[in-house]
C-alpha cells in the first residue's frame, strides 16, 4: 500500500511539473505576444489556457481520488492537500498569461504599452518566464534554493510594479487612457503571476525542509 | 464516529458563516471608505484583514485534521476538500476588501474616483455588498436559489466592470493619470471579489444537489 501511494505521489508530481511547464512556456509566448504585439501568438497562449485548465482539474480529481483510497496523514496528507493548492495556483498563473496575451489582443495592431514604458515590462515579462521555469525545476528537484530566487526574483517585480505607477503618475506621462489603462492592468498581471509562484515556492520548500512559518499549507 | 464526523463538519460550515459574515462587513466597510473617503474606515478594514486571514487558516488546519482522523470518502470528503476552497476564496475577497480601501487610504482626502464614475461604483459596491450577504446565507442555509441569485449579481458587476473600461476610454473622459489607474484597478477589485462569490456559490450548490457541472470541486 505504501509503495502505491509513493508512486500515485510521484504521479502527482509529475503532473504538477506538467503544468508547471505549460504556464511557463504560456508566460514565455505571453510576453512575446504583448512585446511584438504578435496577435497569432497572443490567440495561442488564449486558446493553451483551456488546456491548463483542464489538467489541473483532472490532477484535482487525482488528488482527491488519493485521498480517499489512501486515506494519508500527517505529512503524506499534507502533500496531497498542497498539491490541491498548488494546482489552483498553476491555474491562475495561466489565467494571468492569458490575461496579458488579451491586452495584446485587444490592442492590436497597436503596442500595448508606449515606448517609455517598454523596457520595465520586458524586464518584468522576463522575470516572470524566469520565475515560471524556477518553479518548474523546483517542483522536479525539490531544491529549495530554487524558492528563495524566486523569492529574489519576484522583490524585483514588485519595485518594477511600483515604478509603473510612478511612471504613469508621473509629470512626465503623455500616454493615452488606454495607455494608463493598458499599463495598470499588464502591471498587476506579471505581478499577481509572479505572487502565486512565490506561494507555490513557499509550500514545496516547506514540504521539503519542515521548516512550517510562512508556508500556508 | 459519524456523529463526531458530522459535529466536526457543522463546525467547519459555522466557520466558513463566521468568515463570510466578516467578508460582507469588511466589502461594507470599504464600499462606504471608498465612497465617502473615510480614512478610519478604510484604515479599519486593511486591520480587520489579518482576521480574515487567521481565520481561514485556522479553518485550514481544521480540514486538514478532519482528513487525518475521520479519512472521510465520497460526498464527505468532497465537503472537507470543498471548504478548504471555499475558505481560501473568502480569503481572497477579504483582500479585494483590502485593497479597495488601500485605495481610498492612498487617495484621501481626495475621493478615488472622479463624479462621472461614481453612480457606477456606487453600484458595484452595492452589489458587492449584496453578493456578499448572499454568500453567508447560501453558505448557513444552503439555499441553492441564492446561488442563482449570486450568479445574476456577478452578470451585472461584469457589466458596469466593462461600463468604466468604457468610460475611461471613451471621448468625453477628462480624468488624470491617477483618476484612469484608481478606476481600473478599483473596477478590477470589485469584479475579481464577485467571482470568487460565484466560484463559491457553485460549490455549495453542487454539495447541496450533486450536480457536478462546471462546480469545479
Amino acid at each position: 500500500m505504501r509503495e502505491v501511494f509513493q508512486q500515485e505521489l510521484q504521479e502527482v508530481q509529475e503532473r504538477l511539473v506538467e503544468i508547471s511547464t505549460l504556464v511557463a512556456t504560456s508566460i514565455a509566448n505571453a510576453t512575446e505576444a504583448f512585446g511584438d504585439s504578435n496577435i497569432s501568438l497572443a490567440e495561442q497562449v488564449i486558446a493553451d489556457d483551456d488546456k491548463i485548465d483542464a489538467l489541473a482539474a483532472s490532477l484535482d480529481e487525482l488528488a482527491i481520488d488519493i485521498l480517499a483510497r489512501q486515506q494519508p496523514v500527517a505529512r503524506d496528507l499534507r502533500i496531497v492537500v498542497s498539491a490541491l493548492r498548488i494546482s489552483a495556483s498553476l491555474e491562475r498563473m495561466g489565467d494571468m498569461s492569458e490575461h496579458i496575451a488579451q491586452l495584446a489582443r485587444y490592442r492590436f495592431p497597436e503596442k500595448v504599452v508606449p515606448k517609455s514604458l517598454r523596457p520595465t515590462f520586458v524586464e518584468l515579462g522576463q522575470l516572470d518566464v524566469a520565475i515560471a521555469k524556477k518553479l518548474t525545476e523546483l517542483l522536479q528537484t525539490e531544491d529549495v534554493s530554487l524558492a528563495e530566487e524566486i523569492r529574489n526574483d519576484d522583490d524585483r517585480i514588485d519595485e518594477l510594479h511600483l515604478s509603473v505607477f510612478d511612471k504613469v503618475l508621473g509629470e512626465t506621462w503623455k500616454g493615452a487612457p488606454a495607455d494608463t489603462v493598458d499599463a495598470t492592468l499588464a502591471s498587476r498581471y506579471h505581478e499577481r503571476f509572479a505572487d502565486h509562484a512565490v506561494s507555490i515556492a513557499k509550500k514545496v520548500a516547506y514540504l521539503a525542509t519542515g521548516d512550517w512559518v510562512g508556508a500556508d499549507l
